[in-house]
């Protein structure tokens, strides 16, 4: 939930006079203004943006109400006179410490984590109505996927015609480039589309999302252009219940890793544990990948009202084939 | 120029004895291979590219020679054996430091800038090929442009036509999201493409490129769709002077502040010069900006052979019009 007011996020960085944003997904968050460099400076009663001349009539006419736009280089003179000042630890890179403690002698950074990424996660009405279109649209999509599986055509084009649908029904574009693989090349998780023909009898794996408004969607599907063979059906049928277990088991203050631990346990069931190579899913919204990570590593993680997550089991077969089933989920209750 | 061996890398990162590379575009280019997570180990005599389990396959069929790829787990053993290891000054955080003090007690972890950065500067023939290959989609891409500045098209629409038209043309997709601005929104540099429709007379302004194999093109050209003001057309001569100008400068040795310089002087000649609010100019390869910054603010860049940079200049009127020209230059001799 964005912070209601800049002190409301000033508490979270554990009372610090001051907290510098450097990260520009985080920018974007607070100021409602996609730069591709700028600093946004919280106060305990401002926003305040610095951005450059090449952004400056264009962020006045659509920033949030609440921020102020300055320009980039009235940033040094500012922090020259903040005695103490927090900084995003997961984005501030070594350099720029170095470079800062070089410029502003009498400035302490002080780093920090998990401040606006921990706002981002639960989703705001604005936020979740993005998400939702989003998500409608990428259906859409995934409806118009069989009619162009004729033999012949390639895994790029049909990341193409997800480009052009994405487009046409209105998305800023795609979330990622999409995952499409025939075949055998259904065995890699994450591969990347070649030129390879899609030939008759062939599996068919597509994972893509479209964006609205800044927001992802992120949705995985298997098609058949033959019959099944009966390892097929084996590997389905466990990703299908392992996907439901997880997803039934849903709700505000369960643990991440719970969800995964389940998905594994129905793998496991059908024999499958092992080839289940990644975790099961990771929060979504302005970026692809934010938030949590639905994986055994992370014990201490638990979900939040309105935040949400996909849902992503899915059996990789060495030389063989593979199948991943995803979707996404808003954290209701 | 790509290191010829692991131990060139070595020497110019100061002689260290390991170093951990985890920009990923630096594990790009020097595996060949586009991961989303991973690290690149440099030793005296290999690569070795730790990537997990999502990758491994693909991974092992597509990667340079050079680099043996390993298990993303097997990195933790290796750099516990390590006692002291480089590492990338701008791109490792704040909050990862932290965490490698913290898993590796043994390892000294030293933080270098300018490492495979410099490298990349000078493209090889391979890098140069791609690239000339997306500038000349880049061209045609442009040439289709007049033919659409039809009354009531939308700014959207002709960002979309410029992304059917790299698609058809074999592109990998476009560099970075265009710039198309009509009218008064060509005053904003940096203009995001809105649903304005295009009136007969509008200025338009268009920023755009290919990327071919991974290696980004970037050009500008205005258009015209009437008779061009008095205004429009002294700042158009003044921008193709200082456009022309920087150009004819550019080889090997010569400072990128100093081209810059020179297109800022011809503005100032004709009373432009503080209506242009960017540098001239920036290098271009694997990303869209890289290397150079041709800029006042570097006194001591100096371009280097094979390097690629764009040469940009322009003029902005706030609540008017603006116009930038934009080409891009292999540094040859």
């Amino acid at each position: 939930m964005r912070p209601n007011s800049p002190k409301m996020a000033l508490e979270h960085a554990g009372k610090l006079p001051v907290f510098l944003v450097t990260n520009l997904v985080h920018i974007r968050y607070l100021s409602g203004l996609e730069v591709s460099a700028g600093a946004l400076l919280i106060l305990p009663r401002s926003y305040r943006l610095f951005v450059d001349a090449r952004y400056g009539e264009m962020a006045r006419s659509r920033v949030r109400k609440a921020v102020h736009v300055e320009e980039r280089e009235n940033l040094r003179e500012v922090l020259k006179s903040v005695p103490l000042c927090g900084c995003e630890a997961e984005t501030v890179t070594l350099a720029q410490k170095q470079r800062w403690k070089t410029n502003f002698k009498n400035t302490k950074f002080v780093q920090v984590t998990d401040v606006i990424e921990f706002f981002r996660r639960s989703k705001d009405a604005e936020e979740l109505r993005n998400f939702r279109r989003a998500q409608r649209i990428t259906r859409k999509m995934f409806r118009r996927v069989p009619a162009v599986l004729r033999p012949g055509i390639t895994e790029r084009s049909v990341v193409w015609k997800l480009t052009e649908w994405a487009h046409e029904l209105g998305a800023d574009g795609l979330a990622f480039d999409p995952i499409v693989a025939f075949g055998s090349h259904t065995s890699r998780p994450h591969h990347r589309a070649t030129n390879r023909r899609l030939r008759k009898g062939d599996l068919v794996q597509v994972d893509a999302g479209a964006r609205a408004d800044g927001y992802c969607a992120d949705q995985s599907r298997v098609f058949f252009t033959g019959r099944k063979s009966p390892e097929q059906e084996r590997v389905l049928a466990a990703v299908e219940q392992a996907k439901s277990a997880a997803t039934s088991l849903v709700h505000t203050g369960v643990g991440t890793h719970e969800l995964d631990r389940v998905a594994r346990a129905v793998l496991k069931k059908h024999g499958f544990e092992q080839y289940f190579v990644h975790s099961l899913g990771h929060g979504v919204g302005l970026e692809i990948h934010e938030g949590v990570t639905l994986s055994q590593r992370r014990p201490d993680e638990k979900l939040l009202k309105q935040e949400i997550i996909t849902i992503e089991p899915g059996v990789y077969l060495p030389g063989k084939f593979g199948m991943r089933l995803e979707d996404e989920i808003v954290v209701e209750n």
